[in-house]
């Protein structure tokens, strides 16, 4: 075991310095209030969270999770997401009235890492989550929302990419005949892996025909138009049923007049296993990893209630990536004085703070390098010496 | 081990549903504002550190550490506080060109507890870190923040008790000789057993002057006037040095206008080894644990810099406690919509968020008992059926 140097943190653990800080909390204000005015109402759980309740519900990598004891001998998680805590607490204490509920987070989570240089630990994600809501309005008002947010954060060069984790389910079922050989193919879906895709699709013992339908899932990316595409290569009830609430999933988002933002992607698999219905992810041209994701999911059933859900979560350090440089005005002002206008100083400041502005109070012998300091503000005033001065 | 239902949650740890939520968000916000109206500047750092170095810094009881291994075999920690974090960065980041540095944070600390209904083992604290700057105006600026943010908070009847660690300190080392019988003594203040501090006095081999001395400490709080005492009960420099600064420290509150908020109370010691000048805590009549504290403190030289610092942390749950019931407005409205209507609806409800009012979509075939749903809102729209109807 090395010996630390005491500024070290832990593998895939960040600072946050104030100038990164402020352009987070600007998008995150910005998308929080976009999330409220839709009638979303924040809450908050617990960082820490059981291993046999919350954490096995997650559906996260055993892996990936931070593991500690509790005195009991349980098992404590760091929470790995948002979505299987709001179940737990919608199952326990909100969804008592049947009706629909609309929550909404903002929270870091927690995915041990591998190794050094590689993703964030801890991450933030603010999302939102419609429970007990099961229309497809419902996850069209999701999509939507989605994409609101992301324009209201300031961005305008982005995708929302959906497909429906029924259809390649059932494509996968009819042609393959096992669960297990379904999941095989699907692992390299999750993993993004085309080229794998193919390779393993070809490797197989089937006909050309039932190879040509399974590459051709990939190809089904675009507009409105690839619906009919889905509808050739799958033959019954139930994936068909998954292009109709597509299609019917298109209607509602032209009738939030958002449809420049969509494209239908039917490779979209996730990697949680709770997703039932729609899928989606929101990508910027210039980042390689989803922004956003979501879909419908039954996951409440695992704490004992019977409701659909739907929701999406938005990592903020992706979201920040995709704007780019933000550059931030510094309006910051430092009031030095010396201790004889002390009280003057105080009284500038106060009537500054009041008008909204931002100045600093400093006396001048607590300032060691005071040309290159001053340099650090916007303005600065000097009550120092005999009354009058400047 | 007892077998967990699936909404049991870690002890110590909390859901904070949408209603206190809000109130939260409120006061949270509030308060914010205010240090970055002073110039302060907002900072995150990880909620897993090293125990070896910040976790040692951080001056917790071990006992109150959650803790877990990483594959290197170092222990982690959950911060059990943030200042400890906040002295790790400014010494390797921040502290370069030797200026004063004013951070703030808002962020969830976490401190094990023993029992079932104790207190919380994560709770959000939002405080300030004033750094490299050892002017007594400084201290003064932390404690008129302080106050400055509660009463932005909401907050009109508290008060901050201000005291001096090098005080009793020395007056401890005068009377019993040695650093061990001291710090027996100490403990009692720090946990505030008086009646046990008391008893202790009487219980030491001391002559009667030095027992009324010691038994004298406890009556060193109100107004300037106790200074004045406690010059009494001290016999040489160091504690005396003490006063003198409490003296200085009581002209900057004044011309902060700020007194009539500021008592002294001598007795205050904390449980934070790292202090080393005037310390404080701010209580509310109603509340019995103190919503506030900080003081001057030198940490940083553990990671390796030399540089004072003075800073204070307010308690979000309890400043929520001591505002009591802050009843807020529901402004929510709800457009009720069936699907021939849907693109009127959407439009209806842009054009309420584009005002900055807060309205829910929902269509109405989604909701199963509409009557006691309409209840939740503060407005209804129906667009339902032929248009014109409502």
């Amino acid at each position: 075991m090395s010996r630390l140097f005491m500024f070290e943190k832990p593998l895939g653990m960040r600072d946050t310095l104030p100038e990164l800080y402020e352009k987070k909390h600007l998008v995150r204000s910005r998308v929080a209030e976009t999330l409220m005015l839709w009638g979303y109402q924040f809450m908050e759980t617990p960082t820490l969270e059981y291993y046999e309740t919350v954490g096995a519900a997650s559906a996260i990598d055993d892996a990936q999770l931070f593991k500690l004891l509790d005195k009991e001998g349980h098992t404590l998680v760091l929470r790995p997401d948002m979505t299987s805590p709001i179940a737990r607490v919608a199952a326990s204490k909100l969804l008592d009235e049947d009706f629909p509920v609309r929550l909404a987070y903002s929270a870091n989570v927690f995915r041990a890492q591998q190794r050094e240089g590689g993703r964030p630990a801890e991450f933030e994600q603010i999302g939102v989550e419609c429970l007990n809501e099961e229309t497809v309005s419902c996850d069209g008002e999701i999509v939507a929302l989605l994409i609101s947010s992301l324009k209201k954060a300031g961005l305008s060069n982005f995708q929302v990419s959906v497909g429906h984790v029924g259809f390649a389910q059932e494509l996968f079922l009819q042609i393959l005949g096992t669960n297990e050989r379904a999941s095989a193919l699907r692992k390299f879906l999750v993993e993004k892996n085309y080229v794998g895709y193919r390779e393993h699709v070809n490797s197989l013992q089937l006909s050309s025909i039932d190879k040509q339908r399974l590459i051709k899932l990939l190809q089904l990316r675009g507009g409105e138009e690839v619906l009919e595409g889905a509808f050739e290569i799958i033959e019954n009830g139930k994936g068909k049923k998954a292009i109709i609430e597509l299609e019917e999933l298109w209607n509602v988002i032209q009738d939030y007049g958002v449809e420049e933002y969509v494209k239908f992607d039917f490779s979209i698999v996730s990697h949680m296993s709770y997703y039932s219905g729609i899928v989606f992810e929101a990508y910027a041209g210039n980042v390689g990893f989803p922004l956003g994701n979501g879909g419908r999911y039954s996951l409440i059933e695992k704490f004992g209630k019977k409701a659909s859900a739907t929701g999406f979560a938005i990592r903020v350090d992706m979201l920040l990536e995709a704007l780019g440089d933000l550059s931030l005005e510094n309006d910051t002002h430092c009031i030095f004085f010396s201790q004889e206008r002390r009280k003057e100083a105080f009284q500038l400041g106060q009537k500054m703070h009041k008008q909204g502005k931002k100045a600093v109070l400093q006396e001048i012998s607590g300032v060691k390098n005071l040309d290159a300091f001053t340099k650090r503000f916007a303005g600065t005033t000097f009550l120092i010496g005999g009354h009058g001065d400047e």
